[in-house]
């Protein structure tokens, strides 16, 4: 039962796209991650995913529009709706999501999928 | 599918204690709350709870020990464990939970106890 420092934890690594497990709540996981760049078009057909900016800036993409999320800010993308998470500049970010979600969802083909998700 | 801007919604109301809904994903819930001064020992006997502290410094009490939480830092209670948040001065947190937890746990008996959570 420790707290956790997220600038503390942020420190620990420098990939991108590749989210670490900072806490569990039930079955549910918050995951540190850092973007750059761009990701692939994916969903997740059983689970909602949240989005919460520590750090910088990133869009999540969808088919009709692009929302832009800015640090103290956040977004839950529901279950089965496509999207695409880009950050323009390094972008820290908080997310929740069921354990064993897969970070690609649907397009779980690619090298940006993340087999095995470490804990810090 | 909106984002939500933490510090707009932390804008909307004054008082304490009183969590808001903020988002939901799965059946849990992203909630807002204003904490100062003391709050009721109690737990959770089925549910995990995290406080994550937005803007100021509260501190999470247990039987054995007290952890102080700053901006950025955040805690999972594990459910079962009695706890008492205390806020020497107002504090703006961030909870994560599960949908239909009372505020109050176990100690539902209380002025405290909130009946009916509001949306923002």
């Amino acid at each position: 039962m420790e707290k956790i420092n997220l600038a503390d934890k942020f420190a620990l690594f420098d990939d991108h796209w590749s989210p670490k497990v900072a806490g569990q709540l039930d079955d549910y996981e918050i995951k540190l991650v850092k973007l750059e760049g761009d990701f692939v078009w994916h969903k997740h057909d059983d689970v909602d995913e949240m989005f919460m900016v520590i750090d910088g800036t990133m869009d999540v993409a969808f088919r009709d529009k692009t929302v832009t999320l800015e640090a103290g800010e956040f977004l839950v993308v529901p279950k089965g709706v496509e999207h695409k998470p880009y950050a323009e500049h390094e972008c820290s970010a908080m997310l929740f999501e069921r354990k064993g979600v897969i970070n690609t969802g649907n397009a779980s083909e690619g090298d940006l999928t993340q087999r095995q998700v470490e804990r810090i």
